[in-house]
C-alpha cells in the first residue's frame, strides 16, 4: 500500500462565516491554515479563493497572493481549483494555473445538475481546452469525478493525447445531483478506472467520515476540509482544518499505514519536480 | 419473471435517411413503423418527430398526427419524448404530453456532457416543473437515467411528492459522456434502483445486444429501435424497426419468457388505464 | 447505524504460548481476559478452550468452568464455539451449548477446504441436527460464512424451520480456502444475505484491521482478538486481547459510532433474555 | 471477443433412464451423442461413465472405450472428469487421463456440502496430487470453480507452480451448497480470476440458461447437456445433448458471436497441440 496523501481543502466555494467562523477566507488566513495542515500531515492543498466579500470568486491576484505566502512557509503541493464559482468564463477559469503554474489543477471531468438548484457546466470543448492548457503548462490534472461518466470522459481525452498517464483521480461522493457516497459506489468507481492510477477520495457532509476509512483501508488518498464538511462531529463545528487532518492522520496510524510527505506524494503522483524546482 | 415489455424507439433525434434510407421520419412512416412493430411483439411506442427538412424538432403538430395515426392502428402505449432536440424551450418539450396525454413520456433525470460535443441540459428547475406537469396530467414519467446521480435526481423528485411510485427506469448505456455499457454498470443500475421499481434498458449502437441479452435473462424490460442502433448486425443495416423487435422476440421464445402484450405492460408498469380508457 | 457490537474471540483453536505468550489457556486465564475485554467495550465473547496441554479441544469441563467465571464477573454475552478442532464427533461439538446455554453459540455453516492442508467439515446433516438443537436449547446461532455457498446452506435451513430470523452472520474473511478478505467480498457478502439480518465481520491476520476499518464505517459489527490475529501492528504481538478491543473502540469513537453495552447488543440481535435472566 | 467455445457435457454422474430415456450411458451412446453435439457446435466433450448397471463410476474400461469411440468420429477436444462419484479412491480418479492422456481434465478446485446431503471431498493433499499428475501428464485442468475460495485454492496451486498459466476456470452456478446462480455472482467469480484467463459457465437446471445469456454476452465460454440440465424448456425433457447445442449456437448467431472449431478453441485455450497430434 502506498503512503498516505492528504489533501487539505481548506475554503472551497461555500462555506461562509455565517456557517462557521473557522472557515479561512482571506490569502492570509488560507495561507496560514495550509501551514498548520501541512505541519499536521497534509502534503496537497487544493486552493479557492472568495473576493473581499468572502463571495466565491477567480480572481488571480487572490491566488496570486496565496501560492506566494504557502510557498514561502513550507513544500506542501498546491493544487489550483479551476471551478472557483458557476458561472465564471473559461479564461478566469484557466488564468490562475496558467500564470502560477502549481503541480496540480482540478479538473471538473463534466457537467451535472448541482446541488438540486443549478448546473455545474464543464462543456466538452471547455475539457479539450482545459486539458489541452494543463498540457501546455505542465500541471497535472487532479481529474474530479462526480459520477462515472466523468471517468469516460477523461479517458476519451487520454485518447486524444490530451491527458498524460498515470492518472490521478479524486472521487467526489455524496454531492447532489452525482453519484451517492455508499462503499458500493466508492468500490465501483475504484474498479471502473485504468490500472497504475491514483485516486483519492471526498465525502460531502456526513458522508466523509465513511468514505475516508474504507479509502484508507483499501490504499486510497484522502481530502478533507472544510470545502466538503465543517463538522468534525456530530454538531460539533471544526475549529480549524487541521483537526480533520489530525483525524486521519490518527486513522492512518491505527491502520498502521504511513503518511506522505509532500516529496513523496509528488513521487507517488508521478510529479516530475521537487520542492527545489517548484518552489 | 415478469413477462418483457418491448419498447420501440423508432425515429430518434439523430439518424437522417443518408444514415440510413430505412428511419421513418413523417407521422405516417412512423405511424406504419409502429404498428408493425406492434404485430411484431412491441406494447410501448417511444416517439420523436421530425421537421419536413427531417431535423430533430418538437413540433406539436407532428406529434398530434403521430399520435392519431398510431392510436386508429393499435393499443400500443404512447411514450413520448420531452427531448426532441438541444436548445428547446421548455415549454415545447411539455407541451406534446400536456395536449396529448400519452400513458408514458421520458423523464430526462439531469444534465450531462452529451456526444463529446455538448451539453444535455436538464437543470433541476425544469425537472421539477416537468415532473409536476406530469402529475397534473396523468403521464407517467418514464425515467431516463445516463448516469447514476439520475437516479439521485429522481428519487429526490419522489421525496418532494412530484413523482409517484412505483417508478419505471430507462437505463441508457453506452452514450459518449454517460455509464457506458458494461454488464458491471448495468447491474449496478439495477441495484441502485428502489425494490419495487420497473426498469427497461438501451444499450447505443454495438451495445444493444449485450445489454439485451442481460437483461432479458435478469428480468428486466427492453428497447429497441432505430433511435439507438441501426445496425442489425456488424455491417447490416436494420430494413425496418421491426427486425430488432422480432430479435428480442426471438431470443425471449428462446429463454422461455413470454412477452407482453400492451395491456399486460399496463398492469406491469402500474398504468391504471387500459386502451379503452386512453384510446 | 446501530451502535457497535464489539465480540471479543480471545483464545480459538491455533495460537500456542510458543505464537505468542499472551494468549489465554485455562478457563481462568480466559475468564480475566474476558472480564478486562467487557471492560474495553466488548459485549460478546466467542469462547474456545484448551485441554490441559493446550491443544485445541472441546472438553466439556473447561468449557464449564470458564462460563462459571465469566458470569461470575460479568454481563458479557456468551458464545460458545462449536468447533474446539478438526476431527470431533458431533455429540461432543454440541455438548457444550446443550448443557450450558449460552445465548450464543457458532454455526459454521459447511464444509470447505482448511487452511491447504485439511477439510473443516460440519456436512448437512450435522448442520441439520446442529440447527434443530439450538434450536431447541434457545440458543441462537451465530452463522459463520466462510463463503458465499454457506449464505446458501443457511438459508435452506431457515426454509426448513430450522433456523429462525432475525439472522445473525459472522463473516470470515481471509482464511486460506474461503473467501479472501477483500472490500470487493466483504461487500458482497453483505449484499448476499437477507435484509433484516445482522452481521459482523473476522479479517483473518493482516487483514483484521482492513476489514474493521470497512465494517465500522457500514454499520456492520466485529470481531477481535488472537484466535484471528496475534499482532497489534506489524510484527508486534498484542499483549492482551483488551488491545484490539480498545483500538476498535478508538476508531469508532473517531468515526462518531456508539459501542453497544451487553444489553443494547442483546438488543440488536433480538435475543429475548436480559443478563438477569441468563446469569 | 473470442470466439465461443461450446462444451457439451452429455452424461454426468446423476441422470438415470428414469430422469430422462435420452441420457447417454454407454460408452457408444456417449460417442454418438458427442459425435452429434460435435456437429452441430461443441468443441469439446466433458466425459462421465457410468457401470453396467448405469450408477457413477471411473471404471478404466468405460473411459477407455468411450474414447477411443470418440477419436474416431471427430476432432473435439477430450475432457476427462475426475470426479466420477462422491467415495471413489484417489487412484482411480486419477488413472484414466493419467493413461488416456486427453486434452483437458477436470479440477474441481475444493472441498463443499454437496446438494444438502453429501461431501464433496477434494482435500489441499488431493489436490496437489492431481496438480502434479496432470503438469506431468500434460494434460491442462479445467478448474472447476463451486466458490470463490476455489479459485483461491487454485491460484495457492498455481504459486506452487503445480499448476501453470493461462488458467481456464469453469464456473458451476447453482448447485445446492455453492455459489448461487444470479448475474451477480457470475460477475463476481469472473472479477475474481487473474487477467488472461479463460472462463466458461455452467447454471446447474433451470439456471442454465439466463448464465448462458449473460456469459455469451460477456465473451466468456459455455457448457451444457445432460450433466446439469435435462430440460429444454420448462416442463420438456430434451431429446438429445444436441438440442442445447444448437440453441446455444442459435443464440450466438443472433449475437454476431462466432463458434469457435475444435482447432480454434485449442488455440483459444492454450492447448499447444492440434488433433493430428492428439488424435
Amino acid at each position: 500500500m502506498d503512503k498516505l496523501i492528504i489533501t487539505v481543502a481548506p475554503t472551497g466555494a461555500w462555506p461562509t462565516k455565517q456557517d462557521t467562523p473557522y472557515v479561512p477566507l482571506t490569502p492570509e488566513e488560507i495561507a496560514e491554515e495550509t501551514y498548520r495542515s501541512w505541519q499536521a500531515g497534509a502534503s496537497i492543498v487544493h486552493i479557492h479563493v472568495r473576493d473581499d466579500q468572502g463571495r466565491p470568486s477567480m480572481q488571480f491576484e487572490k491566488f496570486e497572493k496565496t501560492v506566494k505566502l504557502i510557498r514561502e512557509k513550507c513544500d506542501i503541493i498546491i493544487n489550483l481549483t479551476t471551478s472557483g464559482g458557476l458561472d465564471i468564463p473559461d479564461d478566469e477559469r484557466m488564468k490562475p494555473f496558467m500564470e502560477l503554474k502549481p503541480e496540480l489543477a482540478s479538473f471538473d471531468a463534466g457537467s451535472m445538475n448541482w446541488m438540486n438548484t443549478s448546473v455545474f457546466l464543464n462543456p466538452p470543448k471547455f475539457l479539450e481546452t482545459l486539458a489541452a492548457k494543463m498540457k501546455e503548462h505542465g500541471v497535472k490534472p487532479e481529474i474530479e469525478v462526480f459520477d462515472t461518466g466523468m471517468i469516460y470522459n477523461a479517458l476519451n481525452l487520454v485518447q486524444k493525447g490530451l491527458i498524460e498517464k498515470p492518472l490521478h483521480f479524486q472521487f467526489v461522493l455524496g454531492a447532489p445531483g452525482g453519484i451517492t457516497a455508499t462503499h458500493k459506489n466508492l468500490l465501483h468507481l475504484v474498479e471502473s478506472i485504468p490500472a497504475g492510477s491514483t485516486w483519492s477520495v471526498v465525502g460531502i457532509g456526513r458522508y466523509q467520515l465513511p468514505m475516508i476509512y474504507t479509502a484508507l483501508s483499501m490504499g486510497g488518498h484522502i481530502r478533507v476540509g472544510m470545502e466538503d464538511n465543517v463538522y468534525l462531529a456530530k454538531g460539533v463545528l471544526a475549529k480549524s482544518n487541521t483537526e480533520f487532518v489530525e483525524k486521519v492522520v490518527r486513522l492512518a496510524k491505527e491502520l498502521g499505514r504511513e503518511v506522505a510527505k509532500p516529496d513523496e506524494a509528488r513521487k507517488i503522483l508521478g510529479l516530475k519536480k521537487t520542492f527545489e524546482d517548484v518552489g
